[in-house]
């Protein structure tokens, strides 16, 4: 087994791990240097000065994934239709330097005559399947723009994403809902959850936002209480269109305070949860070299 | 019959009609003087400069509504809940000077545990109804925060508010769509109703707006169409949840340009689309008198 470098480079960071030959890992560094931040669009000499020294011993090799391998990236790894798993994603491996440094390409999702497309979230689900021991499922990937990923098989099957994370920042931060609303606020859970319930109603998003302003005029939402309503206003309205039997095991992999929130609405709904942060990441590319 | 002066005096402009005894205008003016824009607040001073000339005649009486009558305005008015028609507003205008200057109080529908206002398009829909000589109808008022009304004798019984405009606003200029659309782009309606009818699916608005994105970096949306697909996306969610029967007439009311696509999107449901204009502002103040 030869040593594996696992990097993330995303739009605003650049994450890596050097692992043993069981996956475990050795050393972890990040830095703020996502492909919009890369200096002259140097990404040969970005990759170099942080990971030259891991890539030393003979046999290395380094998985890329995230933006990194899009057009605005190092170079662009066309995505890989769904059905797709760590196999097929190997086999369309973006070689940079044969054998020793490759970007992982993303996955499209072209069932529908409106394509979906994914970068980096394939291999976090990957390894959250290693490490769960799952050839199938339901996965969860909160942020800027969630994924909802169907596993069968070992495979992709299929995604949808969710600009959920946007959505907060534009209407917290740039609407008339910022006159009352204070979006750094700590989360109130059953302010929350009330969110979420309400986004089940028939009434629709473009209403139901307008609500958290409604209630603010009528004194019945403080600013505080605003943030936590309209973030489970958004992460009701992803769940609403998703069929959960009760018991449902669904897999959320992400940054502990966002989960920590799909958690507790996803179990409202009677899902069972589990949940998995960077790991999954390097585990991921773990299972990609098979 | 008093001459009337009619005043509909919102967040971004003040504007105004004189009308003769059968309710027709004989003079109109206009002002960028939103209530957000009163110098000092003083809007005593800016209404006095507008139309002090105009209240000259012994008898005239000045009806003002829009947010001029809301908590940031010139008093607060406070809103008249649902059922409601011209009688009850009638009643509870607040008057300013007793008997000549009133601001029209604004609209709430409290069925719901979260309850919704309006401050202006109450007068327009009542308006809308006497021109229409309706007294039970569908009222769309498209904006950056549209209303759905519904009329049944002769009284507004319940409305919804969606955050379209406003939400088209954040997402063609501050959101990731932004970089491939062209927000000022003219009306491409082929493109627009493909976007109305992709509403209608079972995806939700977060990830269907991601669409535009996926599109584009398909090289199936130009930047121009990518505005007029974002726009039917979003009034087509507005839509999507109203029943329209095969034939139901729908009032809109508002500038045409808006108008124009909401018509559109409506009759590609089936429905029969009447339109009306400023007109209706002045026609609802004549209808407040009785």
């Amino acid at each position: 087994m030869p040593q594996l470098i696992a990097v993330d480079w995303g739009t605003s960071s650049l994450r890596g791990a050097r692992l043993d030959d069981a996956g475990r890992v050795l050393e972890e560094k990040s830095a703020p240097l996502g492909i919009l931040n890369v200096p002259n669009g140097d990404f040969a000499g970005v990759f170099a000065a942080h990971f030259s020294d891991w890539m030393k011993p003979a046999g290395s090799v380094c998985l890329i994934s995230g933006m990194a391998g899009s057009r605005q990236g190092w170079h662009e790894a066309p995505y890989v239709a769904c059905p797709a798993g760590p196999d097929e994603l190997r086999r369309r491996l973006h070689w940079i330097e044969p054998g020793r440094i490759a970007l992982v390409p993303g996955l499209s999702d072209e069932r529908d005559d409106v394509p979906d497309v994914m970068r980096g979230e394939e291999v976090q689900i990957f390894g959250a399947m290693r490490l769960a021991d799952l050839s199938e499922g339901l996965f969860v990937l909160p942020g800027t723009h969630s994924k909802w990923a169907t596993v069968q098989g070992g495979r992709i099957t299929g995604f949808r994403t969710c600009m959920t994370g946007e959505f907060y920042g534009l209407l917290s931060q740039h609407s008339i809902l910022a006159l009352t609303l204070e979006a750094d606020a700590p989360l109130d859970e059953a302010v929350f959850l009330r969110g979420v319930t309400r986004a089940g109603n028939d009434r629709g998003l473009l209403h139901n936002a307008f609500g958290v302003r409604a209630l603010a005029l009528f004194g019945r939402l403080s600013p505080a209480q605003s943030a936590s309503y309209l973030s489970g206003l958004l992460i009701g309205e992803e769940l609403r269109l998703e069929e959960l039997p009760l018991g449902r095991e669904v897999i959320t992999i992400g940054a502990s305070a966002l989960t920590a929130r799909y958690a507790l609405a996803l179990e409202q709904r009677g899902a069972r949860v589990r949940t998995f942060g960077a790991e999954a990441t390097w585990a991921g590319a773990r299972a990609l070299l098979g």
